[in-house]
């Protein structure tokens, strides 16, 4: 064995060859990326196996993933959905202390530039729907209020469909609202009960689901995006727990922290105070935000 | 904790929560092969610990290295073959007995309905380049010469393309070309002396390479394909090893087996017998094939 012997590829050598290979770059972070991106690759392709025809099979999903994305719709991201990549993401760049709310994925259908709404407003402006009301409080780990926290919210129609994805359909900004916290850390607006959804499945990840037998469906949720000075910003849901598809939410978003009670109030008078029919949904939930 | 807590995601239980929903698949290649990928996976962004950032940009590079791909183009086997994961399943599925010759990767550019030559014949159309003379033995595992062995071979000319990268520059076919063995188990023929040349660089694979402070050049190197009755077929390479690119094969295809000798042969008698100049570049091989 020469000195050159150790620079040639082999089932032994490989990941040692292909490591020593990127060494040479000056970009610390990428070297390790590089470095850890060969290892679990290599390891993987190790353990697998993979027939030739195999191989050729993952290039061609891979090809047909990235064919499937354009500026409004990007299949990779529901490939790292499905994968739980995104939830462990979210998960290891959102670490909480102890008490305080979790996080998920914020998903693609956030919106900008919603309007700001006073407290009680009912942001489903088509009124189509089951009634409900949601309240709670914007509270600091040791449980005292959060002043001037301002809470964004957004969620599908009772369809399952966003504003949108239904342009001309429903209003614009139907379903969406950001609202301020005073004093207490209370807010309220009414809404309608979401539905679940599925995520685009007619592509390649779509059929990926298939072929693993699995449900396309996110179970029914709120998105909320809160952000209060001094404290770090919180991306969540909050999440029926009666929804079919509570056990099985395709990208994995669902935590128990995140569920909420979804209660039928058949009460004809506060209904009417609340400008419903004879009865609504009503859901309480409190969010706590950790401090920077 | 109830039992459907087991089914939440976290960083601690993401591995055993993705590969639970796969579990119900009836594919039981696909399960194995989803159980590893979402290990692996996993294993890496916790390593990784990437940003959202990073991880959007990886989601980014993915998207350009599938819309990079074409008919003509595939962008996702360079980066297969960039990480070294091209040679790994190469050698996964074709592990030799001891003596065997060592395969290499296939490359893009065979083309099945080469023309079959006498033993000799100079594949080089052309004449552009320095000529080159390649002699040996298609042999077993126990040194005897394998008649009736199929020998098809194809290379780059001498500024480093294929004849098919070449249309109207180069003849087609130009040197390209399939021999038959006798009962000797010998072959030669003539062609020129190929030189090395650039994966293709201009695409996502190429910039991963810049900035990896890494050289696209394969070492120049002439493809194989044995075949013979009741052998495995090798796909293989010779290199010239004194190639400037030898320990930097971009796709690492380089085995130290597989290095030829190069010699230059300034004899001008035998360079007139073989119909060259005044000198010429003379490179003997054995293949050893392995029995089925
Ligand atoms: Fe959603
Ligand atoms: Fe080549």
């Amino acid at each position: 064995m020469n000195a050159r012997n150790k620079g040639f590829f082999s089932e032994e050598t490989s990941v040692e060859v292909v490591t020593a290979r990127n060494s040479g770059t000056k970009d610390a972070r990428l070297k390790q990326v590089m470095e850890v991106i060969t290892r679990k690759l290599h390891e993987a392709v190790k353990e697998i196996e993979p027939t030739q025809d195999e191989w050729f099979d993952a290039i061609i999903f891979l090809t047909k993933t990235g064919h499937m994305c354009t500026d409004w719709r990007q299949e990779f991201i529901l490939l790292s959905d499905v994968l739980g990549v995104s939830m462990l993401v979210d998960a290891i760049n959102n670490r909480k202390p102890s008490g305080a709310s979790e996080s998920t994925v914020l998903g693609p259908f956030h919106v900008a530039d919603a309007p700001e709404l006073p407290m009680g407003a009912n942001i489903c402006l088509d009124r189509k729907g089951e009634d409900m009301v949601i309240s709670g409080r914007i509270l600091d780990t040791e449980g005292k209020p959060v002043d001037g926290a301002v809470l964004d919210v957004w969620q599908a129609n009772d369809e399952g469909f966003y504003d949108v994805q239904q342009k001309g359909i429903q209003p614009d900004f139907n379903l969406r609202g950001v609202f301020r916290t005073g004093a207490d850390g209370r807010y309220w607006f009414r809404a309608v009960k979401p539905r679940f959804y599925p995520i685009p499945d007619d592509g390649p990840v779509g059929q990926l689901l298939e072929a693993l037998d699995r449900e396309p469906y996110r179970p029914a949720h709120l998105h909320f995006i809160l952000k209060a000075d001094g404290f770090a910003t919180l991306v969540t849901h909050i999440f029926d727990p009666d929804d079919p598809y509570i056990d099985t939410d395709a990208v994995f978003g669902v935590k128990e922290s995140l569920l909420a009670e979804f209660r039928k109030i058949n009460d004809r008078k506060r209904a009417k105070e609340l400008g419903f029919e004879d009865w609504f949904w009503e859901v309480e939930y409190d969010f706590v935000l950790a401090r920077k």
